[in-house]
């Protein structure tokens, strides 16, 4: 986050620099503490927040600073290279409408060591 | 927050410290910035989050660190001392089922110099 900014403010600026595309009515869908640890030890810790959004306008860039651009089919995310708490969240995300808060550890090079999760209540659209 | 926590740990273990009680089913209706400024620059941020619920077990305190404890009936939320921002989050908890988010603007001595507020979306008990 940068400073000053609200979560809803953080989500539209980071989905805007890394994919060009203006994201409309993003939902909060999980908030969780990430702990890595380093031969048993605490190293560093953050908060993460997921959102779940269903449409973004404006163009879509080829490619940022994160890499290549792509769309994947939901049947994919089994696959797709990253940490396994985040496939674990979003495949939990897809089969529930619901506020999920947890915490996920990892040793330093990503690899998860254990994990709670939690759904705390389900979420309607507004409007 | 405590090291490794999630926010519902810190919302069951605050609520105990400063009550003595068990809260139960806590829910996520509030994740704000706040800003203090002295002088008109930013001094200090953290983030706050509200979390509504509408039962306790266990036997209450008279007296903590914070000071004596008592209830309140609700139409009082306009009168009781407290930031101004928390009785506007508080009282707009109250009117909606919602989750919101947003930002306020303090001086050092928690005057509220400004603050902008959405709701994101409608929220449901999980039975």
């Amino acid at each position: 986050m940068e400073p000053a900014e609200t979560i809803l403010e953080t989500v539209r600026r980071e989905f805007r620099e890394e994919t060009g595309l203006e994201i409309i009515a993003p939902r909060l869908r999980g908030i969780f503490t990430v702990v890595v640890y380093d031969e048993g030890m605490p190293q560093e810790e953050w908060m993460h927040f997921f959102f779940l959004a269903h449409q973004a306008a404006g163009e879509q860039l080829a490619e940022t600073h994160e890499g290549r651009l792509e769309w994947h089919p939901l049947d994919r995310l089994a696959h797709l290279p990253m940490a396994e708490g985040d496939r674990l969240v979003l495949q939990q995300m897809l089969r529930h409408d619901a506020l999920m808060v947890g915490r996920f550890h990892y040793t330093t090079d990503y690899r998860l060591l254990g994990y709670d999760l939690t759904e705390t209540e389900h979420v309607q659209y507004t409007s």
